[in-house]
């Protein structure tokens, strides 16, 4: 019998103890969560066998699947790198940047523990475990930043999560974060900058927010999400973020320009290319 | 039996044919649009009884709604100053901008001609007539600008509309204005600047695009909208979107410098007060 602990039992972590479970019900779950509900709600419908402190249930662990904010992977891989772990241990992780985590992993690897980056490219704004899915990853891909891990290991890794449908990917750290700050981190800041502007803007209209229609609304979904989650992400990608941000800032700027000078054929142009381009990411 | 004509039969022409025919079964719809699928839809549909040109229809009607792109509201509502309507007809519009509009219509009322602005607050990435619903704009605001409308023609333009559902608001042209450029066209520019701005830089990459999750499509999705229709509003709108994309811009400066300087507590606090306000538009 296998056993895997999984440190972290909110949206990703509890999906990911539901397609292990599912995949494979002889595998022991052990999940490791400061959140009561979460940890309860899952033992409560048999997705995680037992729960445990992390530092408790890691020497015991086949696979260890660190599914915290990226601040809490960072400081968990420091951990067990102090920890007497099982000989043929993999530790993975689900990590939304990948170089600060694979930088920090290398106190593991020189101790001779096998880690494997992963990020699974799908999410939701809701959060919590009670909201995990074995579907959640399903047609997405899934990142794995191939750091130490064995063939067999990384073989087995992927036997474990073969319930989650995803579509394995192989990336380096560098491209993975320049990647995500563009298609994910970028459209956070702004999703999450829109509804502050207008929120302090209309703050004294009784209208208002009421008047928020279904665009505003699908614009600034991801808005909802997690914020302790995203401010992790945004510490430790900031270089790439913060020159994502200036890129942006600089289109707009070309927009607002166009706007202003009610430049009709610039608007359309740039209108038109957006929706075609929107419109193919639904094929 | 009343006749109502209704010029531009795409998304939300063609859902409010649904709903005056849903509302009253006996009224006659003349349709005006040059898209031959969508005409011919809706009368394959039942939806309208008839399609004729728009000049030739207005004539006849009793209420007339222009439904096009901003630009052709503009000139169609210089074009029925120009004829011939019947003495106790409504003209009212569903365009997204109001100020352009209201003082292009003062051509219709020193006729005598009653002009009442109207915008339902809710649309779809779709389009087409095909793409209509009579539940389009249900539990939405239905802005109302009254102008040189009687109560008599106020109640009735209500009344054809019954079945929308909708949350009937009054409100002026200017306050109107500004709101929509906050709520909705600023957040169409800046969707499709992030679209466009993904494209550019990830068009050498081979993962690119493919790995966008569901967070950058929902931010994105309104940009898969009709270019036309969104340029019009641009131009007619102007000032007022190039003032908040000016706002936006430092707002958005604000937050990369916090995320540049790695400064923990002010990405958190922006964070967790656009989740704590995205949250509520959900209740």
């Amino acid at each position: 019998m296998k056993t895997v602990l999984i440190s972290g039992l909110g949206l990703i972590g509890s999906s990911i103890a539901r397609i292990i479970k599912d995949g494979d019900p002889t595998v022991e779950i052990i999940g490791s969560d400061p959140d009561d509900d979460s940890a309860q709600f899952l033992l409560d419908h048999h997705i995680i066998n037992k729960r445990a402190d992390f530092t408790e249930a890691a020497p015991k662990a086949d696979l260890i699947i660190l599914a915290g904010p990226v601040s809490v992977i960072l400081s968990q891989i420091d951990q067990l790198a102090q920890l007497k772990l099982k000989d043929q241990v993999l530790v993975s992780d689900v990590g939304s940047t990948k170089q600060a985590i694979m930088a920090q992993a290398e106190a593991l690897t020189r101790k001779g523990v096998s880690f494997l980056g992963g990020h699974p490219m799908a999410g939701s704004h809701l959060t919590g475990g009670q909201n995990g899915s074995i579907d959640l990853f399903s047609g997405a891909k899934y990142f794995l930043v191939t750091g130490s891990q064995t063939d067999q290991q990384l073989r087995d890794f992927k036997q474990f999560l073969q319930a989650a449908n995803v579509e394995w990917t192989t990336i380096t750290a560098e491209t993975h974060d320049k990647l995500v700050s563009e298609l994910s981190h970028l459209p956070h800041v702004v999703a999450a900058t829109l509804v502050n502007n207008v929120a302090d803007s209309l703050a004294a209209d009784p209208i208002g927010l009421t008047a928020a229609a279904g665009g505003f609304k699908s614009t600034t979904r991801i808005a909802a999400s997690d914020p302790k989650m995203w401010t992790a992400i945004m510490m430790s990608n900031s270089k790439a973020i913060s020159s994502e941000l200036a890129e942006f800032q600089a289109k707009l700027a070309k927009m607002q320009q166009a706007i202003e000078q009610q430049d009709e054929t610039a608007i359309l142009a740039a209108f038109a290319k957006a929706q075609r381009i929107r419109r193919s990411l639904d094929n």
